[in-house]
């Protein structure tokens, strides 16, 4: 197992029942539905990232845990609002907060943990965190917020879209999934006490990783089996996203399949036709095309780990290992 | 003029200056969407609240305008979500954001809203206000945030009960309603230097006044006019919810008039039918009951007005100003 993925297993409980802790209350059903997700499961992966950070910086993790568990609430978050917006029925292998509840509630619900997200920083006073950083941290949490729901008006938008050139499809997922994973890292870092130019280092090394992440997250959409993913198969294609694998088969595929792929996305609930879809995709190259990007921003999380100030070499291997993870996972 | 509405006026421009340069950005769609109800209108009551107690305690006002602003940007992100739950189609005298950009922008501009609210709060630092006090208040403004959801989904459930207790409505209303004019009247003390004890008292004076705001409101829905209103009339009762009115109503009508009411409540839009409704409450002395129920919390409003620290008597008296004026407002 990796050492980061143990690292995780270790604190995970530790986040979880801060968390856990947070989402008890009434009404019930209000509570109910916005733990559901988060007791769904998870990899937790902004937290660890978190925390190892704070760790690898030279800092306690402990005093860095209601900012785990405030990132990974902000998270979820955005992940029940987004699944009203996209229709999504399936997250985790289970059923959809607004599916369970209708939309309503799951507006609510997700209001609710964004709310919490702020609870959970404030009580860093508690864990020995300092004023001023925790001003910083609600400020870097806002920021993130703000940024993510820029990234989802963007993602939504493309879906219209004919054309998006690969430039904007970075920009969109810089927004709405590297944006969480730079925050989760430079919290790390200021918590840990890092010095500023090491917060901004690290920042630079989440966003990367993050980049990369949803990059792979593209990826397996197209090429892992429903119970793995934890969704349907082909989401993306029947909803229409463009996804970096689609950008591409739209720009590499010959008018006449290029007309089919759009003619499919977004257009259809038919197996068949989503399928024709993937095919299409597969054989434009994209997989190959998207790995080898992946990779271009995981060569840039190394290096500016690298440059930065992770002093602790067991960590340092850890944050290695995490950016080579989050390409490889197969979930 | 009440003094209240005249400092009103004049601190007005500095808090929306605040407000709508934080509200511009880019997807333009997202931020028009955000900006589009706080630049419709409304009354600022709440930041005039809290800008008028941190003057009130002896503290500089101008150092409160981003939690005036914060505060509003509460206010409006529940309103915009609010509204999409209540299928509500005006607001301020202008489309509801849904009903112009649609369910997906209308969560995404409330979302932001959201999130703008806590990058106010941390820009309190830029005016002056130290770090202590900034935790204090985001962990006001979080408490808040999450109370009012929690009220919201009371409002809703009560809609599919025929049963609702003058109690459970008070329940209600405190957290929809009176959380957020407590947490004005806390911010607005917190930042002006006000001690503890103090702070307790203004807290539980904006609780009651916001409970007497709710009833009023309760009250406007069923006497004013679509064009002061800036909604529809009658919505409360087409959306069936259990205000004040219909729960005194459900309490004294006759059996047959109870069941005639409850056959109307949530469950037409013929006018005539709602018109029904309306007169079936009226007849039953509900505005005469909710009148002197709002009088009642006006009253505690003032007592504890009166036990806190406002030495700055020109405040004072527009406090006093304040917590009449909101039963009696016609709009």
């Amino acid at each position: 197992m990796l050492k980061i993925l143990e690292f995780g297993k270790s604190v995970r409980p530790l986040v979880d029942d801060f968390l856990f802790k947070l989402l008890e209350g009434k009404p019930k059903k209000l509570y109910d539905a916005a733990s559901h997700l988060p007791k769904a499961g998870g990899k937790r992966l902004r937290p660890i990232l978190l925390l190892a950070i704070t760790k690898g910086v030279g800092g306690d993790w402990k005093k860095a845990i209601p900012a785990a568990a405030a990132i990974e609430l902000l998270h979820n978050f955005t992940l029940v609002h987004d699944d009203i917006m996209d229709e999504d029925e399936f997250r985790r292998g289970v059923p959809t907060v607004h599916k369970l509840w209708g939309e309503d509630m799951a507006i609510l619900a997700g209001d609710l943990l964004f709310a919490k997200v702020f609870e959970a920083a404030s009580k860093l006073i508690d864990y020995g965190v300092d004023h001023e950083k925790v001003v910083k941290i609600v400020d870097i949490l806002s920021w993130a917020s703000i940024t993510v729901a820029e990234g989802q008006v963007l993602d939504i938008e493309f879906e219209s879209r004919e054309e998006v050139s690969e430039e904007e499809y970075i920009e969109m997922i810089t927004k709405k999934t590297g944006a969480l994973f730079k925050a989760s890292a430079e919290i790390g870092a200021i918590i840990g006490g890092a010095p500023n130019e090491c917060v901004i280092k690290l920042g630079e090394y989440g966003l990367n990783l993050g980049i990369a992440f949803q990059i792979r997250d593209d990826i397996l959409g197209l090429t892992a089996d429903e119970k793995t993913l934890g969704k349907p198969v082909y989401s993306d294609i029947r909803e229409g996203k463009k996804t970096i694998l689609v950008i591409h088969a739209l720009k590499k595929l010959s008018p006449e399949e290029k007309a089919t792929l759009l003619n499919i996305l977004g257009k259809t609930e038919d197996i068949n036709e989503l399928k024709k879809a993937a095919d299409l995709i597969i054989k434009s190259k994209a997989l190959e095309y998207a790995e080898k990007l992946a990779e271009k921003y995981v060569k840039i999380a190394l290096e500016k780990l690298e440059e930065a100030c992770i002093q602790d070499r067991e960590v340092y291997d850890m944050l290695k290992e995490l950016a080579l993870y989050v390409i490889k996972r197969e979930e």
